[in-house]
């Protein structure tokens, strides 16, 4: 199956579960009708759909046969990631999101359309801050009713719900890590690891092999090719935060550099920095009001530091081994096959 | 088995679980060490343990015997609740819970210690955000691995579900209502009835007796009596909201005042006040600065229309009509004696 094929599919199955989880609430209250139409919106209009493609890929090639049931039960990873998001653009008060009006810059929006009182972006965090524990919520409700069976949904247990434990974890790690400015590269390589090298390809990738009844063997062969691209895939994605193209990434150009996020890229750029480097780092980085001519400027210090070349070679690294990994007699073959594509495709340089 | 038994059952298996819980964070992160100690803190050091007492003697009333998984499963729902106020204070900026600090002004207060960079404030939001999120994961983890079978698991999901929703549609349509400032009695009861009718007791009996097996006929029994006093122990904890005892709410004393709740009491005030009260009650309520004397007049203001002697009203209607509800042949008479302390206990007048 194609990875367009898969999505699709991922696709119409969030759209018939978002369709029959918000149906009940128009009964509860008209007013309820924004909470329906916004995160439906949310989730449908962008994202990869990394998370299900690897749950999906880790079930066959754990042996486990494709079906609907196994779709739902997929593509129910997407909305804790809505979950995720939602909230980390409550915290990171980020106004875009995919290209789009963030989930409380909506909120907000309604609110002042409505001409309601108090402070409109107030309710917008509210709602954002609900409407997300709503999307974790119902995460667990697509997967209980995937119409996977009971004896698989028990074994899946364990792994998901660590993988719910973790992500939350690694948002809160983050957050230390920006209040405590330190960066580190160990300490931004261990967020790396938590947030995309576990949460986003080895959980997914356990909890499909484990809806298939994998055993221990077959998680660890994942594992050795989940890791490693995970985390190439985060490097990427600190990569494209900085150098990204804007109609790619959906968010504004230079967005992590404003933010001030502590990334691998940071650390090691202020590693290798002169004096000079490291006071313009210090100056820039993180500065809210940064406009275009402050991220040419980082964007030519973090390149002269060698910190984009490093982590370009950490990338390469990490995409070699699990390359390697993925020849384990264990697996499938098509379901290796088509990992392979995943892999390269989420950690491709930028055009 | 008494009030303060059912408690400590219900509290040592929170204990026991949590530490379960916590336990795997500090493989991840020492860093993850304050989101195990505020959680066990802010969960254990208070709460009247209402829903899972109502989750208890609905079990009970429903022909199921006790037991320690019995216990554990009720237990969970303080898990739920305890994401419900931490992310309510978050969205309310509430300084205080339970007579001590919110869980966000807690991780503001860690952030000040360490002398992390950033707003404190953001800091301890985004913190609360996301222990919330850990503790709404962490219930349905309790509930889970409770002991009960997979049958009564299976059986009690759809209660389980559909309560998790409500709560948090609730929350919502508070917020709405809150920025409508239309003190409308009709929507005031509606917010009441979900806030607090169907989510603090008729869903947990309903939880309870699901996990018992009961029946349509069973729910419904359980549904007349928990309805009622649902609503009774919301309008109760509304007027306390105002004329308690701080002692006894660990709340500041009108803090729902300097909030500007739109609670039934204050949409009766405003239903009957004559032009100088409404203008009173307008400009005092919901100012954030609102001192003694203001608390005062406002208290004064709403008794003086009749909102207090019409809220005590309801509360009597309510009481006696569950009261008879727990006549019914189908419950079983120890629990439904339990249910009557229960019921006397949530709604009794303050002192």
């Amino acid at each position: 199956m194609s990875p367009a094929d898969l999505r699709e599919r991922v696709d119409k199955a969030l759209h018939e579960f978002l369709q029959r989880a918000v149906a009940p609430l128009a009964g509860l209250s008209p007013d309820l009708a924004p909470f329906g139409v916004v995160t439906e919106t949310f989730v449908l209009d962008g994202g990869k759909r990394l998370r299900p493609a690897f749950c999906y890929w880790g079930h066959r090639a754990a042996g486990g046969d494709d079906s609907d049931a196994l779709i739902r039960a997929a593509a129910s990873l997407e909305l804790l990631q809505a979950c995720a998001l939602v909230h980390d653009d409550v915290i990171d008060s980020s106004d875009t999101r995919r290209g789009a009006p963030s989930v409380h810059r909506r909120f907000a929006a309604i609110h002042r359309s409505e001409g309601w009182h108090g402070d409109p972006e107030a309710f917008g965090s509210a709602s954002a801050i609900l409407l997300g524990d709503l999307a974790l919520i119902w995460a667990d409700t697509m997967l209980a009713e995937s119409g996977l069976g009971v004896d698989a949904l028990q074994r899946a247990f364990g792994v998901w719900d660590a993988m719910r434990v973790e992500v939350m974890c690694g948002q809160y790690l983050d957050v230390v890590e920006q209040a405590r400015g330190g960066g580190s590269v160990e300490r931004a390589l261990r967020v790396a690891r938590f947030k995309s090298a576990k949460y986003t390809v080895e959980r997914p990738l356990h909890l499909g092999a484990a809806l298939a009844g994998a055993g221990g063997d077959m998680l660890s062969a994942l594992s050795a090719f989940g890791l490693p691209i995970g985390e190439a895939f985060q490097l990427r994605d600190d990569l494209l935060g900085v150098y990204g193209d804007p109609a790619e990434t959906g968010k504004p150009a230079g967005d992590d550099l404003r933010e001030g996020k502590r990334t691998v890229l940071v650390a090691f750029a202020l590693e290798g920095a002169n004096d000079t480097q490291r006071e313009t780092l210090r100056r820039l980085l993180g500065d809210p009001a940064l406009g275009e001519d402050g991220v040419t400027i980082l964007r030519e210090v973090i390149d002269a530091t060698g910190a984009r070349d490093r982590v370009e070679g950490l990338i390469d690294e990490r995409y070699e081994q699990a390359q390697r990994a993925l020849e384990s007699p264990l697996l499938d073959s098509t379901a290796a096959d088509a990992l392979r594509v995943l892999a390269a495709a989420a950690t491709r340089r930028a055009h």
